[in-house]
């Protein structure tokens, strides 16, 4: 049986080139013993991806030259020699980008009759969980309190605020561009969202946070970060999950350092598989939420394994809507 | 009775300068009940008043323009119509800048037989305790751990790594000049300093941090700053006490935003008076080892009351070595 797979090629130089990536065929191996087979259905793109195709500096192993490139799929069992799986499961693992999954290890089973299977990779998967565990484990957030959350249309984003939301408090988001911003508000339901491409993009954040900013949950880093230092209030909390402004190479600096010592704030950077004991915890809220549709997701759907390069790219770029998957099936 | 002043003038633009003071002479009041007359022996001068001239910015009210600076002091009361305090007694509090403090609250009564008034200011005071609760409560130290602290020749600094020594950590300073940093690692018994002044402050920091940085303990921002962010250990804390290279109006970027990512570091600034229930806890340590001399502090003093604008402009370029103190008797 033939298996489609998405090696990277080459490490990026600056931006990530469709050439990064090679699209190759190979033969499925037979089962060993405790193995299953599983044929992916969805695969996710994530921001982490872009850290692990560099050589180092990130926080994790780097993604090997040659291999099949990381990342988290739903799969449907197609053959097992695994007594815990068998054929018509579907399991959530970081099967790669690639067609058929060959592993013994690492697999998730999901019910997929109340909540869609795409969701496991999103609101009640890994982007999910992030947003729960830097909303509620770093932020603390108390009813009324006014949190901001950058890429607020994303996968991560949306969750948060809807979140905080359910928390009792007033949820900021910022995006890219109007129609972003009105999904942010209407679908996601944020007290507002904030276009950080607009002119009026200052007037509008301080129109927008009239109370200031006790929590911030920090997806991009740049401008738009130091706008959200400038209006903390005291003891603010900011859950650092990501720099996408600077993933390709040039890191942007913090400008307004004064806001940290003179609001006394907490910063804490984070990376959610390190908190797996919250994962059960988390993933139950979520699907509860999912399930009640009281957290309401997006998602942009790229068609067929060969597109996932460039669907990335775009991710990369902030063209996606909610949460990035390629459709194999 | 006559009490010489020292008057916030104006407000200063950029650097602090002697005209930013005036120094007038006023009558000692009549007491009234419940407040005695101290005769000030010591003023403290510390970062933190730079902050508290200007405008606004500062984590506290603004420092009244034609008013007495505020200021820590070491006093012998003189003169009481409070019950708890009799002639003779010394006491530390906020006397500010000038001869005479005619006050009825804020005041703790010391004992000067073990320990000398003056460490009252320094590592048995206020900065002690900021050490104190920036390396323990934020840094939260383990053994063997490496410690970082700029201003290592400071008041609080020199007090931040012999903590550390105390708890098995390995302790590295960075101070301005040769001098300092003989005293910080002969005097104070940290394991190295670096010269930020020196050509080879880099190959230096690297050198004597050659298992990276679990903890910074940082005074000054800017440039040692980044130096420290990019040798971060994953899951360093950074306790951020003071900025004190932006004082004079030009925040300076934090560069290495990355490493707050990659490294899941933890930032909290701080100031020591909003926790004052973990004082007593901290001023008891801290006399423990200064009266067992396990810690020890040098002092700058400068002798006259007139000599406070001088001294305190002095401090802020890093002209002092330790505490720095006004003798005023």
């Amino acid at each position: 049986m033939k298996n489609e797979q998405v090696l990277l090629a080459r490490r990026p130089r600056g931006s990530v080139e469709e050439d990064d990536f090679r699209i190759v065929e190979t033969e499925v191996p037979p089962l060993r013993e405790g193995q299953l087979l599983a044929r992916v259905h969805y695969l996710s793109l994530d921001p982490y991806m872009r850290g692990r195709m560099e050589e180092s500096k990130s926080y994790a192993a780097p993604q090997p030259l040659g291999e099949v490139m990381i990342g988290g799929t739903v799969a449907e069992v197609i053959e097992s020699k695994n007594p815990e799986f068998k054929p018509g499961d579907f399991v959530v693992g970081m099967g790669g980008w690639q067609q058929f999954q060959v592993t013994g290890a690492g697999l998730r089973k999901i019910d997929i009759r109340a909540i869609p299977a795409s969701a496991y990779l999103g609101c009640v998967g890994m982007p999910g969980v992030t947003a729960w565990y830097g909303l509620t484990q770093i932020g603390k957030p108390k009813q009324g309190e006014t949190v901001v959350v950058s890429a607020a249309a994303g996968a991560v984003g949306s969750v948060v605020g809807q979140l905080a939301k359910l928390r009792g408090c007033r949820a900021v988001g910022i995006a890219g561009g109007k129609a972003k911003c009105e999904l942010v508000t209407g679908e996601f339901g944020f007290d507002a969202c904030i276009d950080y491409k607009a002119d009026s993009f200052k007037a509008d954040f301080k129109a927008a946070t009239g109370n200031g900013i006790d929590i911030v949950f920090e997806n991009v880093g740049g401008t738009t970060f130091d706008a959200a230092l400038a209006r903390m209030n005291a003891f603010g909390r900011i859950a650092l999950c990501g720099l996408i402004a600077g993933y390709n190479g040039q890191p942007i600096p913090i400008q307004n350092v004064r806001s940290l010592l003179v609001n006394r704030l907490l910063i804490q950077g984070f990376i959610v598989a390190e908190h797996m004991e919250v994962w059960p915890q988390a993933l139950a809220e979520l699907a509860q939420h999912v399930a009640a549709k009281r957290i309401r997701y997006r998602e942009t759907v790229a068609q067929g394994l060969s597109s996932a390069p460039r669907a990335f790219i775009g991710m990369l770029k902030g063209e996606n809507v909610g949460k990035q998957l390629v459709k194999l099936v």
